[in-house]
Formats: structure tokens, C-alpha cells, sequence
């Protein structure tokens, strides 16, 4: 819960903030609902943009579709009109109408004029295939196990497997919710910029842990008597990736939708530096909204004034984007534990893999690993 | 059902099809499911692309946003891969969810690798506001009408207030489902290619029929003593354009995901025909695919062989896509019928109009209305 | 020269402005240079955006592909960035590259920065295809020739062949350079909206005139004995479409980018409404720009403080739009005059067409095209 | 000149091609035309993509837009039609208009139809800006120079500050032209597929050689007495980043449209490896097309038949664009020598930097370097 991350190196020209989570940005909250249930592992994690009504109190948003193998709904909305105006879902991928609905349900209770006297709303629900750990067929997230996640929200949240991110594999162990966040100074005021990602992509060679080959090192074993057997390690070997990931991205610091959709593209750098290629089948996509400016639903007046930053001093917010989603992504498999899925497999989290590792062999790579890790070298 | 629609007048270049609906796309079928209780006036309408497992043959397929302030789900993927996996429905806008779920479980039933085996499935669902007729906050549709939509299927279907089209308001007359098609020639071969629309846009004074401004001559006897009450007129004269529209597209002529996008593009030219100018409020989505090719979701080869008509022979299936998405619209007025709302205000339908102002005045314009309605002149 | 234009009726909501033309927008002008010298015959057609320099006062700007079928230049950068930097230059598809080096020599002189001390500039040339008429082959125009047209600029300017338009056909007519524009009152002020379009599309018997199937009345008449032989009337019935449109819109209502590229897809409804079907081989591009707010090269603050329009207020700006456009097409064949082309065939302009056909022939629709035309019948 | 590239060590599950260039798929050449001159110090590289007439036998291609600060021409027909129908040719930012003239000369003299009796041409060229080391204003490129290129076209030919590479700057050193090939296996086929960059975009700090961070390694030692005092190692340090990188991707692999196009999108994969973030400032455009297919301009039939392989074997190609893309990239670095820019700054290559490092200080990231580089440690 908003521990230090011990992963990432390089936080370039601009520091962490306090919690190291998207909550750095003021109003933002998180919450998840975690179902565990026989072969069921999966749930609902919802990111509450404001502490107000996001219906009445719109905030401009874009979203960019890295690779759109993908289910994830709302985006046309904010597309077209730059703002979002519901809190954001994430669960897993046949559950997206379930979520949908929920959020909708949470929406009319809070806005009587909604389909009324005014018009719809639009809910965001993005998501990731969990099937190969739960049984994604049971469609068993309900439309109220969204509410249970918004009740929850709070500052503080865990990450790892829980929430949306209970049942989520990435790089070949368990993965799941990471966070990350970092303070930008510009014209002389502070800003912060946080991310929250739910990763469920990548095979287990390919995995970087702040430059160094971490995926190959654990690996290179994977032959040896004690191996996980899982799925995932498996799939990591044939070279299919079959996984997702999405990213949400937080702000305060005044940008439009246009730039909005700039800073989400850079997502796609941060998921490279841990050594992601952007699989045919994952559905990635990178969603931003910025607190800086409202769109009232309603108002008196005609125009909006609204505050920007300039274009050409955008280049420490790319920067930032990258450092705090390559950390989030490691954040979420730093904070996962071993898990067993539907089928009597184990995922191993990212720790226990490189436990077992030191156990079996020992080297500079592996040494290098475990510092980074934060974990003493046996 | 099916009639010959009397409406257009244009088309250009190639006849209309035997039935004058999209099921004149061999294979392609039509269902409603219809909801009609108190306040409530919804329902959903689904388009089979095939007549097998549209999982296991998925078909190229594009859709094109021609105004976002939409809640369509699906077009992420369809954008990606180029492919459509599963039936189409249609709904009201609060009940995507609902939809997608009861198609999510439609295609689960028929395949039981999806979400075990193999990935999942990417449920397509389009929608448009009927809140203004129906009570959309009772989020009337459950998933079993998918079911129910599917099971009624057939060449043969209903146009007007039927199914999804239950509840739309178009031009401020009595909207909803509309279907016309065209044949076209090329290389020797004959073609299909039919439209259909869910109508729910536009202001009564904009209608065109034909190139008549209908809706002028309508509008003009307003003031009457017997003048419809409906909120649609009210909302005609205020100029806020809050509907939206859906055209789905099908044909058998081979087509690539991009010649199906640039066929899309086409339906806004059939649509500005009958008067709309897209307004901000609109969801206005295009949706397209071809029976021509098929993309199997197993298979022994490594490759596909398709085969694509020539881009500069495109003209002519432009314009066939104008004219029948033209009529479609039309059609789905001429087979509409007068309602009453929810809050107890009635919604005219085009015939009922015009012999309304027939009853009143008099004069060339209105007869020629009459005749391109096929209605006698009192 | 900014005549009153006789031919569309509608003009929704609003009036048009001052001089009915782009130049109605405070600060922009137009300015043209031709070129006639034996089969050559183009020319170049410069807007100014406002009168200062473009590179240091950028304005807010966007672009929309309607049929990409097409050679124009700036696009790329006007959609990351939002900005318009230089003066639009229209000319012939051969001609872009002259144009460009034409514009970027202008923006060198007058910016000694460029190139040195800071960035490069993005030239905007949009273009059409002439060939039909003009010795496209020869590459006839060079880049001082922008220079030409920035000197002849004004608020006052020709329509019709002239320009840019000097080869242009339209509707199997003589096409060329139209421009309309509107007169919106939102929030207790007064905006202009203008446009000028560069029309070089469509078959005669598509052609609509205020509604009225103007071009099939024209057509009708083709096999008499003193039809025209141009290449125009052929092209007409093969229907295919060779040609493109330039829309360019001008505003000084407060719009960010995202909202003129709304603007943008407006321009395809008043396209639609003269008869286009979006033709294969048509490259159609709209370009919309807004004066309200200034995006400054340098700049001492972080920060911009832009003004908005609200996005629900705009529907009385698609509607100018569609009416403007409209408006515009029909000007450009309005002011053309016959000419003949370079292979010695004649392109009527649609006066003497008009004239033509009531010479052969008498009836209600003709007498009515030519009351649209501010023509007497004989 | 085709050198092996001791440079990237993941050459995943492929293997190079013969010559570890782009020319490594059949037909494809490479052409440079290099113009060193006082303080101009840019050029002209053509890809020509078979050897046949790129007009009449058109190839399916498609591009996508990393970051759009940048002026390239051509890609919205690309995007429309999704075929290339000329060769490909790269220069400086304000040489677009001049290469673009180039290359519509060179069609339109071997292709006496374009713009009399067929339509037009679409010229593609791509740039970067290379204005902190070569006078850029001097508009030093003449269109004669495109043919120059094409005729000196082979498959050998060099990399580095050669051609539009002869002034670029890439992390704060001497960049320009690289490339690198990969072989893939597929359904009992080797295809190949290359890549060429031209490089001109990052902060020397954020350098990665193979994961290593070089950039970190050689920067630390700039306060050192005999630093190079290049504009580039300045521009390093204050974080900004103004350049671009184009990216040109060529396969005979059977691919359609919109598979290149996402071929393209795993561009930035490979150059994030190298440390990209993707800069505001930076044009970042990538160009693929297939040699597999071909679209004639003039065809008796109506129908194409075309081979496509399945998107869900697109992985190991995805994998190695990546791979490629960051070779290429690195490559470019390798071949490049040191240079005095426009202002007489030396622009150090990555080896003189590297040797520089070396002779003032010792220590094992350096070694790791050097060997990586293939050069032997001090």
C-alpha cells in the first residue's frame, strides 16, 4: 500500500511524490473489489477521478489504443468530446457490460436528471483477460461489485493482485494493479502526475527490471527440478503474448484533451523499458484525464476559460509518463504474491521467482536482481 | 416488412434489391425483440452477419465514427484486426451493458474454447438515446433478449417502431429500424449491398424526402389548433439536435477492412440527403462488413487467400451506399407508427403527419409530398 | 467580387455576413495569382490568416481527411500540435512542392529565426487535380508565385476561375474558387464563419441547386445538337469521380482545435447537399482555423489562457457550416466563366449552361433553376 | 557499407539477413546523394521499393505517426488507398518541396500518362531536421538531387552522415542513415524484412547500447577538459528534445495495409530500446511496405487476389521490427564519424566519444561499452 518501490532507477528530473501512487494527484482515489471463488479470482478496481460529481463536474480526458485487441468501452465519447464523466472501471474482459452497467446503475442513483431531463452517460470500463488464471466464463463480477469497489476508494490502495488485477499474469508471473507517481515544477508551481497500471502482458524473457535482463536471469532456470510449471511460463517460451495491459493516467497540471492524448502515448515508452513489444493480442490502451480544468455539465455561461501549458515544455511530463509507468508496471509484479490458477497451476510472483533462483544457482546477475528488489542475496 | 419503400427516388446506377433490406445480403439475417410496458418502449434489434458461428468465421469488417457523443462498444477491436466475431445488436443507449452481456453469453453457449482455450470474444453493440419516448433509467433490457432478438432472425423482418427502434424519435416523427439495398454489377457478377439503419436524429423542419423539404411543410402548420404536442417538435424548433444514428452495412462484394471503412464514410452523404447535418449531441456510427471473405479463427495455414475489388471500381458502390442509406432512414419513417410517450405526449409518425396537414391546408408542395409518400391527397 | 449570391435558400439560424465571403472573419484575406500561357491554366490562391505573422501569433487550428485520395501538405503537424504557423496556400496537385518552397521562402524572409535559432515551419498547400484542363505535366507555377498572390491579398477578392480555380471543374461545369459566410450570435456577441472552397468535384447530373436536380436538368439536354463536348459531360456519365474539394473555414468564434476539427466534418453535409457522393478518386480535405485565441511562438509564461466555446452550443455552427459550404460550391460555379481546355474542348461555366438549355427547351423546372440563378427565362 | 553491427545483442528468434540491411529484401535499393558544401552539410536517400515502375505496379504500404512534430508529404493518400506508388525519399526539413519536386519529375518522365491521361502521382518524403548542423536556410537541395540519389540506388550502400543522414544528430552525436534486416520463418517460408532509420532525435544522457546506459557513461565525463562543446551535448543536458527519426520498413512478407500499419506501430518499440521518449519537438514517422503484393494501376480484371498472413503470426514480426529498429538505430551511431557543424562545434560519432571516455577514465561499464561497440579497451 503505497510502499516505496524499490524497482525503477531513474525518476529523470523530477522526484516521486509522496505516496508514490496516482492518489498524489489531488481528489484522485482507488478502490477494489477483490472475488475470490473456487477456480474464480478476479474483481473490480475503479479510479475515482474527483471527489465530486464526475457527471456535473466533467475533467478533460483522451485515451490512445496502443494495440486495440480489446474490449474496453467509453472511449468514443471521450474521443470526440475530451472529457470524462464518470469514475474509470477496470475488471476483466468478459466482465466489461457487468462493470458497465454497475457504473451506470452508480451514476443514475446520483444523477436523477440523467436520461431524463438531460442526456446519457457515458461509463468507462477498461480491462484484461484474466482467463488463464480465472474462470473468466463464470461472468461472475456483478453490476453492485462496482459500488462495493467505489466504496472502498480511498488514497491509500493495494496493489498487486487485487482488485481488477486478482487474476492478471504478466511477464510469465503474477501481475496485476501498480502505481507510481512524480512531481513535475513548472512556471514556478509544483504538479503531481501519477499512473495506475493494470498489467497482464509479456513473456517471462523478455522482462526488464530497470535495464537489466531480469526475465532471461529467471529463466535461464526454468529447466531445473523446482520450476513453476504455470501457464505462463509456457506461453513466455512460445512467444505469444496473449495478455494486455491498460494504463490510466492522473494529473493536475493543465493540459487539454489534445495533450492529454500526447502524454498517453508515452505510456507505450515506459511499457517498452520493461520489455514489452506490443503483442497482436493485447488490448493496450492508455487512458488520461487532467483535474486542472472542469467542464461544468451545466452552466450559465457560454465559454469556458480554460488554462493550458504550453506545448514545447512537455517534454518533463513525457519524461515523467515513462519513469512512472516502466515503475507501476514493475510495482504491480513487486507487490503480487504466488498464486495457484483454475487449473492447479502456480504463478509465481515475481519475488518467489527470484528466490527460488538464488536458491538454485548464484551469480553477478542474479545479485544485481535481487538488490533491485530490495531482497538479500542468499 | 420488406415492402417496396416509395420514398427515394434516386437510384442511381443499380435496381434495389428483391427485398429492399439488408437480407438481401445472402446469409444475412434480421431480429427484434420488442419491449413495451408502462413507460417503458425499448427493445433490441439483431443483425446476423451469417448463418454460422460468426466466432469461428469472423468476417472483414470496419466501422467509421462519423460523431462520438456515442456509447458503442466493439469498434476497438474491429478497428484493429479488420474482423467481426459475433452478431450485431442494437439497443438503447443505457442497456449496452445488458446487450453486451446477453451476447457475451450467447457466443460462451456456442463456444466453449472461448475464455478456456482459446482468447475471448469482442461483442459488438450499438446504440441510440430513446430516452426522450421511452424510460431509459429503468434499464428495461436483460441479456436473455439478446437471446430472444437472435431467435427471431430471419429475411424477413419488421421496419419502424420495432425492436431497438421501439423508442426512437427521427426528424420529430416516429423513427426506428429501416432497411433498403441495392444490386450492384461489377466484373460480371451481381451484388449486394443493404443498409440498415436504428434512426433517432434530426430536427423536423430539416427532413428531406426525395429533395423535398418534407419537414418544412410539415412544420410550417405547427401552430394548428391540432398540432402534435410532442416534445420532438419542440425539440425541432429549438435547433438542439440530440439524437443519433446507427447504419450497418452488409454486402457480399469482396472488400478489404479498408474499403469497408471508406464505404462507412458514405452512409454521411445518405444521411445529409434526408436533411441531417450532425449535430454535437449525435452518436452517429457506420458499421460495415463483407460475407465475400472469410477469416477463420483456426486454421492449418499460415496465410489467407482474399480477394479484393479494385479501389477505382469503388463509385459506384458509393453511391449505392448513399441512395440506400437514404432510403433506409425514409423507410424507417414511412414504416413507423404514431405513439405516445412516456410523459404522455404523442409522436406522430410521417403518414399520420402528412395527412394531418392535408386535413388542414392544402397546396402543390403537400401533394407532392403525398405522392412520394404513395398516400392519396384528400 | 463578394457579390450577393443567388443560390441556396437556407440559411439556418443565421445571416450571412458583410461580403458573404471568408474575409467576413476580422483579420483574414485572400489573394490569387494566375496563370494563363497557353495550356497551361492555374494559378495559386493564398488565405492569410490574420494580419500579423503567422509563425510568431499561431493559431489554433485542425484538419479533416474526408477521402483521402489526395497530395495535401501540413497536415501531420496541424493534428499533434493544433496550430496553423504559415498562410494556406491552394494550387495544383503537381504544384504542391513549388507552393511549399514558395511559402517556406515567404516565412524565411519575414522570420530570421526559422532554421537558425529556433524550429522550422510548417507550410500548409492543399491542392487539387487540373489536369483535365491545364498542362498539369508542366509544372507551370512557381514559388515566387506565392508571393504574388500574399501581394494581391485582401478583404475583397475574385470567385469563380481565378486563382487556384483557374483549371478547376466542378460538376462537369466550370469550377474554381467559391466563398459564403455567416453571421453566428452566441452569448451575447457576434462571430463570423466563412469559407472558401477550391471546386473541383462532382458529375453534372449529381449537380443540386438549393435542392433542385439542377445538373440532370442540364443534362437531359446533352444530346442535342449544340451540347458541349467537354471532357466534363463525359466524365459526367461514366460516373466516375476524378476530381477533389478544398474546404478552408475561417472563424473568429473562440473554438479549440478539437472543436474546428469537429467543424472540419460539418463541411462534407454542404458538400452532400450540392449532390457529392464522395467519390473514390476525390481528395477532400477540410482545414478550419479560429482568430479568437493566439498560440505565441515565444512566450515568458508557462501558460496559456484560452477561451471556449461550450461543445453543446455548437450546433448553430455545424449548421452555418453545412449552409456555408453549400453556399460556397455553388459561388464558384456562379462566377466561372466558360473557358476552354487544353485540348481545345469547351467546360461551359453553369450560367451559359443554364442559358444554353432554355434556348432548346422550356419548362417548370428550368424556369425554376433559372429564378434560383437570378437568371431571366427567355 | 552492409557491415556486420556489433551493436544489439537480442536478435530475437531470428536471425540478421545476409547483408543486415533493408536491401536484404529482394528489389529494394538504396540510394544517397550527399551535399557538403560551406555550412550546408544535408542530402538526399531514396529507398527504391522494387525495380520495376513504383506506378504501375503499386505496393501495399501504410504509415503511422509517432509524434506528428514534422513535415513528411504524402502519407494521407497512403492512408486512403493504402499503396505506394513512388519511391521513397528522405532530406532536411525545408528540402521536402525540392525532393518532392524531384520525385514528381522523375514519375511523370518515366510515366508520360501521369496527369494527361491518368491521374496524378503521390510523391513520399520523409525528413528530419538538421538545422544545428547544416545551414537549413540555405535551401540547398534541387530537385535534380532526387535523381542523383536514385541513379547512385543499390543494395549496398552506406551508412551514417551520408545522404539526408549527413547532417542529423542522434543523442547528442553524429547520427544519420542506419539499417539492419531480420530473417522470419513462416509456414515453411524465410521472408525478410529490413529496416532504415534516419536518426536525429534524443539527449545523450538517455543513450541505452543494448540495454547498457552508454548515454549516462560518456555524458558523466563531460565537465572533463577536452568535452566536445557541440550543441548536441547542450541540448543533452537541458532536457529538450528537437529532433526526429524517420523509420522506412520493408518486407516480402504477404501483409495488407492495415497489418503494415501495425508493423509500424512497433517502430517505437525498438526506438524506445535505444532510449527515446518520444520528444514534443520530435517528428517520429514510420513507413512500411510489402513487396509481396502487387496493385497494378492498369488491370483488365476488376479483382485482386491477394495473399495475407494471419494477424495472430504477426508476433515474431512484431519482435523483430523492434529488434531491427533499434540496430538500425544504433547502427547509424556506429557508422557515423565526427564532424564541425555550421557554427564550428565538433559533433563528436559515438566511437571518438567512446575512445574519448576511454582515455580519461577506466572502469567496467566503459569496457562493457567498448566491447559492445567492438572496440578494444585502452
Amino acid at each position: 500500500m503505497g510502499l516505496p518501490k524499490p524497482l525503477a532507477q531513474d525518476v529523470s528530473d523530477c522526484g516521486r511524490g509522496r505516496l508514490n501512487l496516482i492518489t498524489d494527484v489531488p481528489g484522485v482515489t482507488v478502490g477494489h473489489f477483490t472475488l475470490l471463488d473456487g477456480s474464480v479470482r478476479t474483481g473490480v478496481t475503479v479510479i475515482m477521478p474527483h471527489d465530486g460529481n464526475a457527471f456535473l463536474s466533467k475533467l478533460p480526458a483522451a485515451a490512445h489504443v496502443i494495440n486495440g485487441f480489446g474490449k474496453s468501452v467509453g472511449l468514443i465519447q471521450i474521443d470526440e468530446l475530451g472529457t470524462l464523466e464518470t469514475p474509470i472501471a477496470l475488471t476483466n474482459t468478459l466482465s466489461v457490460p457487468a462493470a458497465s452497467w454497475g457504473l451506470i446503475g452508480y451514476m443514475l442513483e446520483r444523477n436523477p436528471d440523467i436520461g431524463d431531463t438531460t442526456g446519457t452517460v457515458n461509463p468507462v470500463v477498461l480491462e484484461c483477460n484474466d482467463g488463464a488464471v480465472s474462470d473468466i466464463r463464470a461472468l461472475a463480477v456483478m453490476p453492485e461489485h462496482v459500488g462495493a469497489a467505489i466504496g472502498a476508494a480511498g488514497a491509500l490502495f493495494d496493489e498487486g493482485g487485487v482488485g481488477a488485477g486478482a487474476g492478471m499474469i504478466c511477464y510469465g508471473l503474477k501481475g496485476g494493479i501498480g502505481s507510481a507517481s512524480r512531481v513535475i515544477h513548472t512556471g514556478g508551481e509544483a504538479f503531481a502526475i501519477g499512473c495506475l497500471v493494470l498489467s497482464n502482458f509479456g513473456s517471462l524473457p523478455d522482462l526488464l527490471v530497470g535495464g537489466l535482463a531480469a526475465g532471461r536471469i529467471l529463466a535461464h532456470r526454468e529447466g531445473g527440478g523446482n520450476a513453476p510449471s504455470g501457464v505462463s511460463l509456457e506461453d513466455a517460451t512460445c512467444g505469444t503474448e496473449r495478455g494486455s495491459v491498460i494504463v490510466v493516467i492522473a494529473t493536475d497540471i493543465p493540459l487539454s484533451d489534445r495533450q492529454l492524448k500526447r502524454v498517453c502515448k508515452r505510456a507505450s515508452v515506459g511499457l517498452a523499458r520493461t520489455g514489452a513489444f506490443i503483442g497482436n493480442g493485447s488490448g493496450e490502451i492508455a487512458l488520461a484525464f487532467s483535474t486542472a480544468n472542469c467542464v461544468p455539465h451545466y452552466s450559465e455561461g457560454c465559454f469556458l476559460n480554460l488554462r493550458q501549458l504550453r506545448d514545447d515544455l512537455l517534454d518533463p511530463i513525457f519524461r515523467a509518463v515513462a519513469s512512472a509507468v516502466e515503475e507501476a508496471v514493475l510495482s504491480s509484479l513487486f507487490h503480487a504474491r504466488t498464486i495457484t490458477d483454475r487449473k492447479g497451476r502456480t504463478v509465481m510472483c515475481l519475488a518467489d521467482a527470484a528466490r527460488l533462483a538464488c536458491s538454485e544457482t548464484k551469480g553477478g546477475e542474479l545479485s544485481d536482481l535481487m538488490e533491485r528488489l530490495g531482497m538479500a542475496s542468499p
